[in-house]
């Protein structure tokens, strides 16, 4: 069969990086007692009055097609939830409900970039990005984040992408995935600055802003002058533990969010209306579940960084957000891959391989805090054991 | 804010059709007695075991991440309910899970065409295939489907489109939206001729399979020698009421599936686990309220076809199947603009202009047989009535 061109830039080192995370999912279905820190999946259920609503909009017959751009009454709850949580202003025609973050990225991509575009995005990132750009035909121009500044932005480094030929906009995490990297002010505020000198856009990803534990979360569109060229993605899967519901929106201009319907018509046309009602109730009821949640990760990163950081071989990088740790493994003298390997192998904890993400995360692994405090403890004892059994002696 | 080039190809004149049903539903809102026969979405509800089963999975607290294909289980109904639909034997692994079938096809799109290539697409079409096709890159090469010939394909004018250049293949909608034609075995064997000769592939968009009721749906591949280049998207929208569910699929080749799944990992990641036990019991169980609507479909579509067949300035096409029929209005001496403009005005009944589906379909009007009996005659009577009206005297 004829594919498109498209089809030879979906791939990269993302999409192999997952081998380890299969392997362990297959050992614990044979029973084995596996502690899998490979994925980001909360291991909190969605809480009981999200699903009662979306049984209720169920039972009410709303399952027939929605809004395009969302119910208006979800859209205005994002509106002002949006404001809580990055202090923007905006209304509800600023708001796109989409089917997931990851849709809502992939559509901003489509909309935004095309053949011969280019966009900056910092390294190490999330492993879909490089695909969804190149499903939009535009190639990505390269900021490191290097593991010696906490994996945060020089911008020197940022003002020299700029500088590169066909560039539109930027494309950021914050707090980042897999760093775990919170951007700091003088971060967010440099990224404004270059985005308004050189007429780019700023589409971020912010679906851990609520997760952000060390340093307050900060979004590009906050600051002066960038409500005109700033675009938001967020969600709820993460917040509000709702991977499975896929629901999450795109936050920006009225001129963007013209262009986006046109797009989102013919890509998804519009989401679920029981789970958009669902979503209305995570926004708007009862939040006692996403505030443990989000202690519970605080703790979790907590207790890691402080458990590893006592091995002479490990170093841990102090979680400020989401749900990830970074662990450099590069003076037990192993490579990631083959300390992940072995891991998994003799001590049956998955991880996943920093390299996945950027070349910046060599010798590091990611870590996910989806176990209960006394379970990451079990895994950070292993990790530890696995670390003093194989460090080469110096 | 700069936006890629893609956003000039993702509006075309069916954006603009939904004027009318917009209005029409302001009214309605109202309270004034409106009749829409201006969308697809079915008067059903989804049945109960089919929301029952969606809770029941909420409640087992399947609420996480799914898998990127699908669930294996649904992948398995499906390639039987597949089997079932078209005679084409397929197997799990031939079938990938999508969020409904606008996505699945604007997945295809993405994977088969990209910037240079061509696609045969007979006109009138659904109004959303040229916006998926520009995001892909791609141009389309039209077939007529003239109203004389019942909208069916003349297969020396499907030989001059395949000879065009950069042609890579064809995409098809069986039954038909809007024009309610079901392609003839001739047709379907022209096609699969002309891609076997010429290497193309063929996709086909059969979400009204199940409603084929005056001719059996015959799908392109199920046809010999179709296997290895036939993708059909098909969705429970239609056949079991679920528009607002989101969940349809693509049926193809490993090759295909593949590729697919890449894009899907990075265009929407997987579609929500409840939902999928719900299209599971849509297929595999009780499927006592599917056939009772697919019998309404045929009695309305009888009906509307008799009753408007009366009219000495209306001619109808006996609807074969799907959820729509086509009116053709030119003898009343009215464009089907201002037919279907004064028909809401006068009449309180909203329809489509079938110009906003091609040329072919000009002096024509959708209706959606989304009303029961009652309903439908009461709207054949206010059509009748506009008609005789404002039909010019011979």
């Amino acid at each position: 069969m004829h594919f498109s061109s498209r089809v030879e830039r979906l791939g990269g080192k993302g999409s192999t990086a997952w081998g380890i995370h299969f392997r362990g999912v297959e050992a614990q279905r044979r029973g084995e007692d596996v502690i899998l820190l490979s994925v980001g999946d909360p291991d909190f259920d969605s809480a009981p009055n999200i699903n009662a609503a979306l049984k209720a909009s169920l039972d009410a017959g709303d399952t027939h097609y929605g809004d395009i751009p969302g119910h208006p009454a979800l859209r205005a709850a994002i509106a002002k939830y949006h404001t809580r949580l990055t202090g923007q202003e905006v209304e509800a025609g600023n708001v796109v409900v989409m089917a997931g973050a990851q849709s809502a990225m992939f559509a901003a991509a489509q909309v935004l970039l095309g053949p011969g575009d280019a966009v900056i995005v910092p390294s190490p990132r999330y492993v879909t990005y490089e695909a969804l750009i190149g499903a939009a035909g535009a190639s990505i121009v390269d900021v490191p984040l290097y593991p010696e500044r906490g994996f945060h932005l020089d911008p020197a480094d940022l003002e020299k992408a700029a500088a590169q030929p066909h560039v539109r906009g930027l494309m950021l995490t914050t707090p980042n995935n897999p760093t775990g990297a919170v951007m700091t002010r003088e971060e967010v505020e440099a990224v404004a600055d270059v985005a308004k000198r050189r007429d780019l856009w700023v589409l971020t990803d912010e679906v851990y802003a609520s997760l952000a534990h060390e340093r307050p979360h900060i979004s590009p569109a906050s600051l002066p002058g960038m409500a005109e060229r700033a675009i938001t993605v967020c969600s709820l899967s993460k917040s509000h533990a709702m991977t499975g519901f896929r629901i999450g929106w795109a936050v920006g201009p009225k001129d963007f969010v013209e262009q986006y319907c046109r797009l989102v018509l013919c890509m998804i046309y519009s989401c679920p209306p029981f789970i958009q009602a669902a979503a209305i109730e995570a926004i708007e009821g009862d939040q006692s579940a996403q505030k443990r949640m989000k202690e519970a990760y605080r703790a979790r990163g907590r207790l890691v960084f402080e458990r590893l950081g006592q091995s002479p071989h490990l170093s841990c990088h102090r979680p400020e957000g989401g749900m990830f740790v970074m662990v450099d493994v590069r003076r037990t003298g192993l490579s990631a891959d083959a300390f992940a390997n072995g891991l998994f192998e003799e001590e049956r904890v998955t991880t996943l391989v920093g390299d996945a993400f950027g070349p910046e995360a060599g010798g590091h692994l990611r870590l996910s805090m989806t176990y209960d405090l006394p379970a990451m403890e079990e895994a950070c004892n292993r990790i530890l054991r696995f670390a003093d059994r194989h460090a080469k002696r110096g």
